[in-house]
């Protein structure tokens, strides 16, 4: 037997002492193709899925292979979380869902194939979906397909941003489906609450300020980079999570949030930024939460010479799971 | 005075001995912005222009900063072709126009873009223009713009056509304007002379032969580039260029034509190709031949991890240059 | 439906249209792994899987992530070969096996733990196999492997070496089980014929010419690499293939036969070897060989910057087995 | 019209929505080439120049491709500073006033060329330079440039100095010109006050103290690396700028007080460096001061693979005339 | 002359004025070969030498060629320690010792070759031994010849480790001696002194925390790298060392607890490690233990693209160093 | 003992059973340091030293960490040519002599120092040099040195010159001394004689034909690399050597002849270059010249990503040694 599940696994991993890190085909932290899910770890939790898509950016493409390099960085993730002490495989039946058919010449047409492909993963009534860009416009994406997987819920979900930029600008370029536009049609388009969003990590040169008193004046919070790396930041988070209570929250992490001497690989790089350390400790902040979806975006692996920017986005996908395991232990998923 | 400009040049080349190859702001070839060509120098004989634009790829993208880095690894070009004893600033008028305005999201709306940009530099009647892409969907752009600027020759340009792939497949990923259909749609349009077409380079694994069929049936000459790289293929250009005579043509240069090895920055990089000494030596047999129009396309920086594959770039930039050089010099241009 | 298989097709591939080549969980040249091959497409003919181990070298190690970056790279592949005119999808039903448990700390033991894998794929008296390494420690176990399945035929396998170095050491530093004596152990242990083995690209430096002479008196056929660019060589190969005749043979290539300049990512890299234009022309001369077993090895990512290794590594693979598929077209694999 | 300038705007940038970042021949942060600022837009405030010279290292050279780099990666800066509030776009009128002409063999004929350079920029009594090294011999030639520009005034200029070394070293290697010398020939040539110099950054191992010795003697305030990454530092600052008043201050920036983490591309890189994060904070506590010129040098291409130190080059320039925006925002410059 | 000694050095260093930092053969540090030390240097003090193994890894290999990458990076290292305000070469004899010989396929008997060469370095009473890895089976080796040439001592050395792992499982994939059991092997073998280890910097996902209870209960103190990364560290960090007193200390400095925005260059990156600056900081606390013996390990080359893996290694190796010189100085070593 | 010396050795090499490839402060193809060098392989027949200056180029810098590169790549030579079929460390004693001391900021102060250093190496009667560049002006100065130790000969040396451009230019930037103008300054100063030069390899885009008609009307024999890459090349070159007899010449090889695809790290790439199996096969045309001094030069490291430049160079030293030693090994050295 290849796999080791003991009885109190959910999910189960390939046995290190056969398949060492370096070995086999690599799914999203060595979980398991849905395919080859047994029974008796059904439904999923959790599924993966990757978005190859990179026809919404705005400068620098190529964020279509970030899923593939963030499969083969994030073979060295393991399943225990030292700070949380939780083990991801003993709370969760976890598994990699491949990718969603890409569109690659149309932004619009593309959400809708991958929005499509979303709504086929696991039980559509328990397995949630973490997605793996990709540019920015897989945020949309899964964004809709967990609001429709919830529920449609009117008044849209909860969001917490992590981002060097807003990504609310109207139009850019001709085109309402840039990745810089996001959150401006999932707001339109009521999928999320916008007096319900947390947005962490603005910084860098800006082209115009409208956008920001755009956000700012319908109820964003807002916690610039500069901000978030002092200690003030830590209070209005808490407040903001008091404020957001036990309601659905999707968690959308763009990797340009972390410094691009930790994440070269990425399209927009902006200096100034998150450090690994501080990301972690960022996202440690949202223990608890009741996470329905979330997404990581944006890693450019032919910037990515060394790998660091894929490993770290293994490492934020971790972090996510595990503030989600840490509340399923002491209570049932809903 | 920065610039030299002897009373028998006809472009005024930066001074190497003030302005080392490592200094300035890089145009292609060193050669001057076109708005401050001078009016004795006018009227532009050759102008260059970048498109940086790689929404119509299929595999791998990042074309679009092709043009800055073949600006930047063309300063070593200089103007005397030694194999055949011309001296480029001394026959032409030449410059750089700039880049196209782009529209990033959609190939067939930045074709038009490119096309109205084309038709506005330096004297339609006169200047001949090479492209520098960008994807392959260039080609079309400038085939369009050139085949109006000479008079709309109804039965098209002829083409020689320098390529590891046919690029005639009518429809990819629902799309009829991607890179891979660019001759495709010249041809029905009207824009190229498939006659008239002679294609080199073809080389790799297939996923079908049928586009080579519709080729092959409507009279393209076709040389592999295993053909190209036996002494054998030396007579069938002798034979088609006797055949051609003293027709329009355009020239069209894939840099996945050359070995990755030599190359290895483009996207869709196909082994067993043309070294560079091989590709210089091809062109050079099409000394003579009435050039009106050419591109080179397809170089992908973030793969030129050496700049290499930018360097060869500029090199064929200065054949093709040195190929119509040879002509004008004896005849004055049309 | 994603995949999509005609009924003349023994493979089903992901469907181009939908699965673009950057997306998807990469498989050897998008073959479909080899648990969901459907029963009308068994038995399988060639089952490709990998060794990531890199033990056995005496320089640089780093190929044990060699098969994760051929799968990779391996997605430009495509069923069709145009010299050969074979579809290979039409001929042969493929598959990927993944990877084989690996003793990352002992050579002998890892051969010993992939031959028992090798054994276990597919039809042992159908299916042959093509292993993906890793180091030349590699072609020992695989070449074990096939010469049980094929009924551990006395006197040994024929052998096509092609190959920088012979690889017929005794011992280097105190083992027996360096990739620099595997050819030596297969001789020892009957496994291949000597005087039915080929050595082509023996080049560089030499810490002594005992081998050399061990491989010469014992009858090995080797033309060095210097002799294989010259037109000499043709002949040499013919006269060896007319001895060969129908027997079985195996081929082993190790990709540092081809120069440093086109396969960087190797460990013993050394100059003046094959173009990959020489290789493929090289291996096309064996078509019609009876070929029962292969591998492609010594692939190191790591010095592989802009993956052209494993480019040429994949492309290797698709011309042997061509090789084998103009064979079977004519008449029913053995 | 490609470029944009509302009625309100001193300086013209080109339309992101027609050229988009990776679009055009790339000037400092996109700023108009000098020759072509309109004359409304005159004088010019502050003009940016190219210094290509590293004759001056005394380890690893390259940084003669810094200006070229810097420009290639400040298409992504834009006009407005969100902590500072300000748009430097509206507030002044900027350019590219190209590369000085070069001497690449000898630091002392070097200087002389681009001081001469440098005093034909814009209107001397107006415009401020800001001069893009290049090794940090450019900001001799940029003080000696801006001394004279301001009149020459007795006793020198302020002196804000960032940096991982002191470059106060009377001789290295037979020459009182090399990149370690600069402030000791200033100090001499009285180009500068020693006694309103503050030095931030010193870090990493030394050869010997005598330098030290020397600058802290002659009343140089240093705030070494360690301190600055400490609160401790900020009081410091605070104090020196009381004591400076409304000085004029030159204020010269290498690339290496940033850690090597975060700028690898430099020649002398020194390891426990600032972040970006940090220089930035660091920057923005002169805002205020009355510069009068500045420099960013040191910046090395070849050793910066994935780009960031020229972009975080970029950012320094940025918040450079940031700086000089906020003072000039509320009184007209001198 | 070449090398320069005034009166007061103990070691002789390369005229900087004739031997620039780019030349000669690169010693560590630019310590003179031991074989060239006179006789008025002698006995050596601190000899520093390499263990080029990387067989005991369990991902990445590659780490044989740290100590060369080493070697040449830290010719930028100089005698002085700025904030310790000591000069190495005045307290110091040091010399560069060479590679250890190597058993390249076994661990074990690799360790008990370096343990013999190790055995043979210097004075075996006075000099002490900085190992410089390879992985970290080089701790194992250079603590036991250590341990050895210190007496032997009954309960063994205490032990400063810092690290991102703990390497103190058990067995891994059925080795006793990869580079994950170090520590499990040397409490064993009574090398170490476990209530006496301080272990910092632990972090990332974990397969079991078997290994984490199993040293909490013999008394290891752990400081895990979040907590070090928050003032709290600094006051445990001081009882331990009261704890220790003057106890003989081995320290072992894996180059993963920096984290892989410093450190890329290693074969088990783990983001939200130490930045430089923080290692630096950790180590100085540690100024005045009586330190017998060090390494520095597990420096992969190959994923060193800009070198600054090998550059901050080589900074540790001089803190290393200068820790000891500080307790030196006071007092005569023991 | 480390070393191995059979009897009939007259170089020590170190033994590859204990210190594998990747061990050991690396010198030249693993050859002794001179001051190691046992009497009884005294006088030693060529010494090679690194001369690690790049002030003298035009474009890119950083050849002065060539000989360092080339001593690590170098470690893969070993002794025996296999074509040749010839020991080097039989026929030679063979070291290597570090490298000479360095005047960074000026070439002909350079190239003075680099002489004295070349005269004091090994028995100046016997013992020949071949210096490892650095840039070209290295040639000149271990042409004078040659020169000088083989008896100031009058008419100057034979010359043996294999490069891209014939760097016979009079001037560049105001200089001498550039690498562009060794020949002409050799010429003038009667080392060379160059009725007895033959120059391989020219290629690329001219500035100017005057040094190339210079040359020509002086009688230097000039083959170009497309001529040379032609059958044609043959019989000039054995017309040539007949021409030569038993003439003292001077082999200089500047690594840019080698096309980039092969030799990237250089400081002026240029396209259409020889691939390393021409390279070799030219050389080996001159096997049995009566070689007395040679250089490799122009290895430019930070542009040689993947090692393969420096490879290469090391290959040609070898080549170089092998040319030399097939002369030997018949006659006694003069």
């Amino acid at each position: 037997m290849l796999g080791m599940a003991a009885p109190n696994l959910r999910t189960t991993l390939p046995n290190p002492r056969q398949f060492l890190r370096f070995a086999g085909i690599p799914t999203f932290c060595r979980f398991p193709q849905i395919q080859s899910v047994p029974p008796q770890q059904q439904p999923i939790d959790w599924a993966i899925y990757g978005v190859p898509f990179d026809g919404g950016v705005t400068y620098r493409p190529g964020a279509r292979f970030g899923p593939r390099a963030i499969r083969t960085e994030s073979q060295y993730i393991k399943p225990i979380h030292l700070e949380h002490n939780v083990n991801l495989a003993e709370v969760f039946s976890l598994a990699d869902a491949g990718d969603a058919p890409i569109k690659p010449f149309d932004s619009k047409e593309n959400i809708d194939s991958v929005v499509e492909f979303a709504q086929s993963i696991g039980d559509p009534r328990h397995t949630r979906l973490l997605a793996v860009g990709g540019d920015h416009t897989t945020a949309y994406a899964n964004i809709r397909a967990t609001w429709q997987r919830r529920g449609a819920p009117k008044g849209g979900l909860a969001l917490l941003h992590i981002d060097a930029h807003m990504d609310i600008v109207d139009v850019i370029a001709g085109s309402k489906w840039s990745h810089g536009s996001v959150f401006r049609r999932a707001a339109e388009d009521g999928l999320i609450d916008v007096r319900r969003m947390l947005s962490i990590g603005l910084r860098g040169p800006l082209n115009s300020t409208d956008d920001l008193d755009f956000a700012r004046q319908r109820g964003v919070e807002i916690i610039t980079c500069a901000e978030a790396q002092t200690g003030a930041a830590r209070q209005r988070i808490t407040n903001f999570l008091k404020r957001l209570g036990d309601q659905e929250v999707y968690l959308t992490f763009d990797i340009d949030s972390i410094d691009p001497a930790y994440a070269p690989g990425t399209g927009t790089p902006t200096c100034g930024g998150l450090t690994s350390a501080q990301a972690f400790e960022l996202l440690r902040q949202f223990a608890g939460v009741n996470l329905v979806g979330a997404d990581v975006v944006e890693v450019l692996p032919d910037r990515d010479v060394t790998g660091i920017t894929a490993l770290v986005a293994s490492h934020i996908i971790f972090e996510i799971l595990a503030l989600s395991a840490v509340r399923t232990r002491s209570r049932p998923p809903s």
